[in-house]
């Protein structure tokens, strides 16, 4: 099988997107999921023609012949049922949020109005006709949708939700993943290495995307370079798991025989290889009908690059999210690069004073430099195409942070 | 008291930001906490001269003196300790994140081989001294600081902090934060409002902001419009809380007694009313030497305006975050604003081809439209001298979304 490029990678990739049922969630902890319903009026948007400001009610025809002074029938008060203003030439103090009292139809307010012994005396001369209210469906009318299926939860459609009183809404089930480490160089975070040894470091970061885009939980596992006990410990998560997300193992190497592993276990390849600096070794595959299987590669870089390009968009498509242009950033300087690859470089992002998304070159030194992806926002993507990138020409973004 | 701007208001906010402790948390529930340690590299990163690709490992001198064909001595897998290439004119097959064997200088990938007979014969002409190749300490020496204090923990921090054998890390201790909400024309979620209620959304929406923001868990109170009840309320939520965010009752209305309740309490008002739109009657004060205390407008877009342009700003600041410059983003269309305030205009933020961050103006229908908020992605700051603005200009930009 030739090498994908980055695109057709993507393409297959999105095709084997899948389609979660939904669950009811109760509101409270619905914030980042993806809405599976679209979030209706329940009623006007004012539910009524509503006060905007503290002050008083009066009719405006009063005022435009002539009327300054106004006798004050009553308080419309927010959470009461509405008055009437039942004298034409009188008027009624409102508070905000209150109801328009039936008969008055134009708000003064408090800093334009004088009131003494039971009366108020307006003191501007300017006053419109139906000024300081905000009328009965004018955002929004019973019915009309507010919210679109496939919205991300933020705390706009959380206040939203409670306005038209939903108790729980209908997102999108995550899914089952499994995050699965390789590698006998790899000890616990609690341990000490060997010179030889490294702690394992992808798994977490693998789950912290997962968690901070989504609110996906994952449930992660270790083995060793042992075919037998790797082709074991996948058999069970398979059994268990939507997704399962392999970190090491995919390369050239002696020991790197998890696509052997994959495919004794009845995983189809998808594909091997990509066209790409870091994470070359991308193997991306299915159990037929069950769980999609991303075995990235286990430099740290590599793996937290192809987390962002690749399995971040796979599952927006999968939860049904709906789909915004990618950023768009530009180089603040000169970078070359002539593999016949496209090249993730890592950049920090500077917003500059005339608006514009400047991506701040940081190579590091390649798939290893975990510490470099510290000091960066996200991944500039360079076509392959080409091998220098002038400063100011702009390119895809990957934002992670 | 003077009206405030909105410059004076921010300054005045961040001048009563807390320092609170820090605490230890399990590095698994660290993810948007804000780290109160430096990550420091325990050993050199990489640790070892690490293998980057599969091949062979040979001494370069050799290959300079015309040597194509290299006995293989042995196999260097990862994660095993290090061997070393005893015979000069043989080689090692090495493994991606292997040791480089003692002896050996440089890697050959697999593809530029060809293995027969327990031999290598190199078929590339191009072979550089000390290639594929990770250098000890090439990243990060022993001791180097790799993750600043004051760095929000996402997953690149996460993946740095189980490199170096964290299992635990010291972050700012979140305010104990109280939400509370007064107006007796709200009503909870689950209840059908009469025609003059509405449902109380406010608390939710901040809450919201600031679990989205900083994983903050806050406990919300609603309140009656009744003095004495808020009173007795608010007493007992000052003894157990550091954060209290009012919403409503701030105004000039007769049932806006916050501001008077507060003072009782023994609160010092330090500013109230702010010279912008929406949000002008936002109060700010603190009860000496303890809670701080945030009381809201009780429109729903003032409230969601004051809490991402002073409530968000002052977190950071109390969490002892590191900052960073604001966004700045280009107005899509011309805007006038006459009032002599500094308008928050809610906008859609678009990346267009060319990098640049372009605010689509949502004005919606003012201070009462939530609904508007769902269709933006944060506000636009217009200073207060000017009233019209033209397409193209840049300004300050708050994201929510």
């Amino acid at each position: 099988m030739a090498i994908l490029s980055v695109a057709e990678a993507e393409k297959i990739i999105l095709q084997h997107a899948f389609s979660p049922a939904g669950e009811e969630v109760e509101l409270a902890h619905t914030l980042g999921r993806i809405l599976q319903e679209e979030l209706t009026a329940d009623r006007d948007f004012p539910p009524f023609d509503r006060v905007t400001m503290d002050g008083i009610a009066i009719r405006h025809a009063q005022f435009a012949e002539g009327c300054r002074q106004f006798p004050i029938c009553g308080v419309q008060a927010a959470g009461k049922p509405r008055l009437t203003l039942t004298d034409p030439a009188g008027c009624m103090e409102v508070m905000t949020g209150a109801m328009l009292p039936e008969g008055a139809d134009t708000v003064i307010r408090y800093e334009d109005v004088r009131i003494e012994n039971g009366s108020a005396a307006v003191l501007c001369s300017g006053v419109n006709f139906r000024q300081n209210l905000h009328f009965q469906g004018i955002d929004r009318r019973t019915g009309d949708i507010i919210v679109q299926r496939g919205q991300k939860i933020g705390p706009a459609e959380i206040a939203t939700a409670a306005t038209v009183g939903k108790t729980r809404l209908r997102v999108a089930r995550l899914p089952r993943t499994a995050i699965v480490s390789t590698g006998d160089e790899l000890v616990p975070v609690g341990q000490t290495p060997l010179p030889h040894q490294i702690r394992g470091s992808n798994v977490f970061a693998i789950r912290a995307l997962l968690a901070e885009q989504f609110q996906a939980d994952s449930q992660i596992f270790h083995y060793p370079d042992d075919p037998k006990a790797i082709a074991k410990g996948l058999e069970q998560i398979f059994g268990d798991f939507d997704l399962v997300i392999l970190s090491g193992a995919v390369s050239e190497g002696k020991f790197d025989f998890l696509p052997q592993v994959l495919a004794s276990l009845g995983v189809e390849k998808l594909f091997h290889k990509v066209s790409q600096r870091p994470g070359k070794p991308f193997w991306f595959g299915q159990l037929p009908g069950r769980a999609v299987v991303f075995a990235l590669p286990g430099n740290p870089v590599s793996a937290f690059m192809c987390v962002c390009r690749y399995l971040l968009p796979f599952l927006r498509r999968s939860l049904g999210q709906t789909p915004r242009p990618p950023e768009i950033a530009s180089l603040a300087e000169q970078v070359v690069f002539k593999p016949a690859l496209t090249y993730f470089l890592p950049v920090r992002l500077e917003c500059t004073a005339g608006g514009m998304l400047q991506a701040q070159p940081l190579p590091g030194h390649g798939s290893g430099d975990l510490a470099n992806l510290n000091d960066a926002d996200g991944f500039l993507e360079l076509p392959l195409e080409r091998d220098v990138f002038l400063a100011r020409e702009v390119f895809p973004f990957y934002r992670y942070r």
